[in-house]
């Protein structure tokens, strides 16, 4: 971030900072808190290697695999020939959150995360099912894997970040080609000039910086989703891990966090205004997030925002609770449709890799 | 079950009955995980008045509401008109596992289901979807209410028991008007001549002796839409609930339970095979079954049986622990392919109507 990249990103003063570069940074949770859609100044950002500088002018995005032709479409094809669509989408990485799971045992390379490697856009392109039909698939067609043109190195080769989706999802209206993030130009570090948007699934599925579609028959074997972001049992660890195994990630599940009051925060004897946001993957909604501030002896039901406007997006919600003088810990979890619910503690589903952490989010503050 | 109805119904004779009228039962958990579709002597009996006898020949299904025509269709009718489908589906009802929330606080007035209100068979009979297309809508339909032809008295009133789904899932090929469980003639006890199938979804929306189908604008007012199965938080009760609250109960949870060791079991040192069953709601995949001896101080991951033809199928698995000496605890927790989990602690999902219990299962066994 401290390249050329910098130029075209006017990132918010209190940006916080986890990595320098690759370049990896998330808003504080009060300002995450402000406004339904992100700004893009305040939305994570994940990156894995340097951010590309593409000439958007000669770019083309290529589809390959088992469709019946190899397609080379610029962006100005693509916007002529397909019908724009906006959808309102909360993506989030897999590793949200993981500051929580650290503090129960070390997770060694990976970064930091607080609850703020997640962020709502309404973003605009073209609904893969329309390319995806255009080009022309097989019977043997199950997965849509996306590569990206940023420059990775992993175990010694060099490749772009990718990742695949069920064909199922790629067909769905709601998964896009996206070119603008609210209703301005995606800036580079969000993907410019083109990334793939996968409303409910983990962030790394939405890659950014979009050069390579290809259907095929298997999910993608990029490192990224054949090694990275896969979910391992408590037990495995990074000397006994057997790649072939693990749950590959996808829809994200039941979460939600407080961004106020924000750890550590001092707070007035009495009636505490509770804030925070909530989000169900796959498109299930929101139904209900309850917060206590005795640790789950009681709760309080949260009112929910009144826009409510996608199912992909996430919920911003309030409670009211009363706290006495002292340190008090106030604890928010969420239900969906399905009435799946977080799990209460982040030992119970801690993992090596860090990854999906949806325990009980929970916040110190002391009352005075 | 001591009337008439009995003359149809062959019960097994280890059926463990909750209730003599109606007749509510469910198998004893080591027969449940015998056989991965589960036979119809064994298959849970949730009823809430008496099973009525309906004449097969005589019989009319009645399609209403928002649809352009109103239709009585015959059984022959509809096997005529429509294309039959099997689906292998898992049906659980709402209350499964009520006993482990009702160890917790009183809950009232409920039956005290064990892990087995939850059965697999391959059912067979036309999609809703063919028959509410012929049927034909109208632009305002958004619900399909199924409703049945028993004699339910709830606050005074008399009405066949009831429900509705979302119009979205009822336009889905996966659900059935059926008439055959397990390649045989519906069992009276089973919904004969014929019985909603809504895979994914609590057994109530399943609606047996299928009298009317109405498509609606609005959710079903039916006493157990609209009152019952619904899901409150803790601190609402019989006494302060506001029944237009609450989250009504739709897609199933993640969830599994334990069969084998049973409760109470004398076990030997060493080697122990724990066997079990999970479920993933709305089509979700159960990816991971963890097995623990020490109340998840450790897992072991467990083994899933070959069979796993359907995506609205429950798993069955099984794992190997280390036992020592004295009294111990299995546990069990499953995950889905959202990365959804169990919560720890059933005080901590407690509800005054006992739904949707899907705590770590946990069975107590003597080791010697």
């Amino acid at each position: 971030m401290e390249n050329e990249t910098a130029k075209s990103f006017d990132k918010h003063p209190h940006f916080i900072v986890r990595e320098a570069e690759p370049f990896n940074a998330e808003p504080p949770p009060r300002l995450l808190r402000l406004s339904i859609v992100t700004p893009p100044e305040l939305f994570y950002v994940r990156n894995h290697a340097s951010v590309p500088e593409i000439d958007a002018d000669s770019y083309q995005l290529k589809i390959s695999g088992l469709s019946n032709r190899e397609l080379q479409i610029s962006l100005a094809e693509l916007r002529e020939r397909f019908s724009s669509r906006t959808v309102t989408a909360t993506l989030q990485c897999a590793g949200n959150r993981r500051d929580g799971l650290m503090a129960v045992k070390e997770i060694g390379g990976e970064v930091s995360w607080g609850a703020q490697a997640i962020g709502n856009a309404s973003w605009t392109g073209v609904s893969l099912c329309d390319v995806l039909e255009f080009a022309g698939m097989t019977t043997d067609a199950r997965h849509v894997e996306f590569i990206g043109l940023d420059d990775v190195e992993r175990k010694g080769a060099r490749f772009g970040f990718g990742g695949s989706i069920p064909l199922e999802k790629g067909l769905s209206a709601e998964v896009l080609l996206a070119f603008e993030m609210n209703g301005a130009a995606l800036a580079p570090v969000h993907g410019a000039p083109l990334r793939a948007i996968v409303p409910g699934y983990i962030g790394a599925r939405s890659v950014k910086w979009l050069g390579e579609i290809k259907v095929k028959s298997e999910p993608s074997e990029n490192y990224f989703q054949a090694h990275a972001y896969k979910l391992f049992p408590p037990g495995v660890s990074a000397q006994t891990v057997d790649w072939n195994e693990g749950l590959m990630l996808g829809e994200v599940s039941i979460n939600s966090a407080i961004c106020r009051p924000q750890e550590g925060e001092s707070v007035r004897t009495g009636k505490c205004t509770v804030q925070g946001y909530a989000i169900a993957g796959g498109g299930r909604g929101v139904e209900r997030v309850d917060v206590s501030g005795d640790n789950g002896q009681t709760w309080v039901e949260a009112k929910f925002d009144a826009d409510d406007s996608s199912r992909w997006a996430w919920r911003f919600w309030e409670a009211e609770i009363d706290l006495e003088a002292g340190e008090a810990e106030i604890v928010a979890r969420a239900w969906d449709s399905a009435t799946n619910t977080q799990p209460e503690e982040a030992r119970d589903i801690w993992n090596f890799k860090g990854y999906m952490n949806n325990a009980w989010h929970k916040v110190k503050v002391f009352v005075s």
